[in-house]
């Protein structure tokens, strides 16, 4: 892990609609892909191609995201609930929750589309580690090249100010690289050294997409991080959580 | 902020002791900087340069150390102790802590010295982004090149596995950018996104840095991320914090 790393935005791909072959875009905006580089795409592009889009019009809320909501939109609210497997800490709008994936994050994931207006809600994927293989088998068949895949999102964190992105998804990646045991450079031995290495990957990324730039994608090329990651494996164990 | 990244480990710099000097080694070790660099550097570098180092055999343990001890080294807790502002949560051996400057982060900060045996702790920089600023103004001098500097340490995460490296000292470079009010591409107004690019710096050097290879500065080289913030910024205030 300790060549020079380049990080890539990929630009003009379009605004995505259900059904478009975000592989194929990729490719096309690519500057061409190399065996273990690393695509980094943000969720909300996968989840439009994926059809996780949502129009309040179609949602009564219930009384309890009535009371959650206070001020601001109930049916937004009624959404969140629906997408939460339990809701951890909540000051109205504000809910941080547990999605069904055991991801814990502000409002289980739902964001706001942008482009398609204030009524329309973009939810996060139903599997974001079998939508990085798709992408990553869409590469491979279309350039040949054995490439990772992260699929990412912007949490915050608790205790820090501001997001970063983290890997909700993965394909042909590590996730988590685990040192235990191995001996560092003078010869010491480390113990409980585990690396998000996945997470680190989609920060980076998200350094050259930008939210203000419309750039959905990037490629981290000369990470030595080939392996067989999921997202679930970024998730802490309920049992060995000391913050639930 | 969305050109291409490239981040480059400084490899040579050799095993580090109180009064070296850092800059001039990392100068040393860089292949040229350039305006607008972002030099990241582990905090475990800066902490031994600065003498944050103390042996185990000077330490006499309270009883509170002891108890949190459970069966590990008591004189270790009592300097994790005394290096803590709050405890957060406790599982003996494992401490969370909120430090002097803020930061919530297992043990303190206190961490093994690898190189100088097991009797031996490393402490966080009494003020980090004065270490950061003391480097930047250094490489300044001998280079004539405006760099931001960011002083990196190794943090796990609520509810997600494994650590990332985020900025606890920072100097000349944005620590969060807050993109509230601003359009994105398809002309709809951001809202509380606040982005902690700092953070997203450090985890990127990270990846090259590597803890088994014994480096322990890397250079973030084409982000357009030239501030004046602090590491004080990424801390989330106490009364806004939902996790305290």
């Amino acid at each position: 892990m300790s060549e020079e790393l380049r990080v890539i935005p990929l630009r003009g791909i379009p605004e995505l609609e259900e059904r478009d072959d975000l592989g194929a875009l990729v490719v096309e905006a690519a500057p061409g892909f190399e065996d273990d580089d690393v695509l980094v795409v943000a969720q909300k592009a996968v989840s439009k191609v994926e059809g996780r889009v949502i129009d309040l019009g179609d949602v009564e809320p219930s009384e309890r995201a009535r009371e959650l909501a206070g001020d601001s939109d109930s049916r937004r609210l009624e959404v969140i609930l629906r997408e939460a497997r339990e809701v951890i800490r909540s000051r109205p709008p504000l809910v941080i929750a547990e999605t069904r994936h055991g991801f814990v994050c502000a409002s289980a994931g739902v964001d706001a589309s942008n482009a398609k207006g204030p009524d329309t809600l973009v939810l996060l994927p139903v599997d974001p580690d079998a939508s990085a293989t798709r992408l990553r088998e869409r590469i491979r068949d279309l350039t040949g090249k054995h490439v990772g895949v992260i699929v990412s999102d912007s949490f915050g964190r608790a205790w820090r100010r501001g997001t970063t992105d983290v890997a909700l998804g993965v394909a042909g990646v590590v996730a988590v690289l685990d040192l235990d045991g191995r001996r560092d450079a003078a010869g010491y031995e480390l113990h409980a050294t585990q690396i998000a290495v996945a997470d680190e990957l989609a920060g980076a990324a998200q350094l050259v997409m930008g939210k203000l730039d419309g750039i959905p994608a990037a490629i981290v090329r000369g990470a030595r991080v080939r392996g067989d990651g999921r997202g679930s494996d970024l998730v802490m164990p309920r049992k060995r959580d000391l913050f639930r």
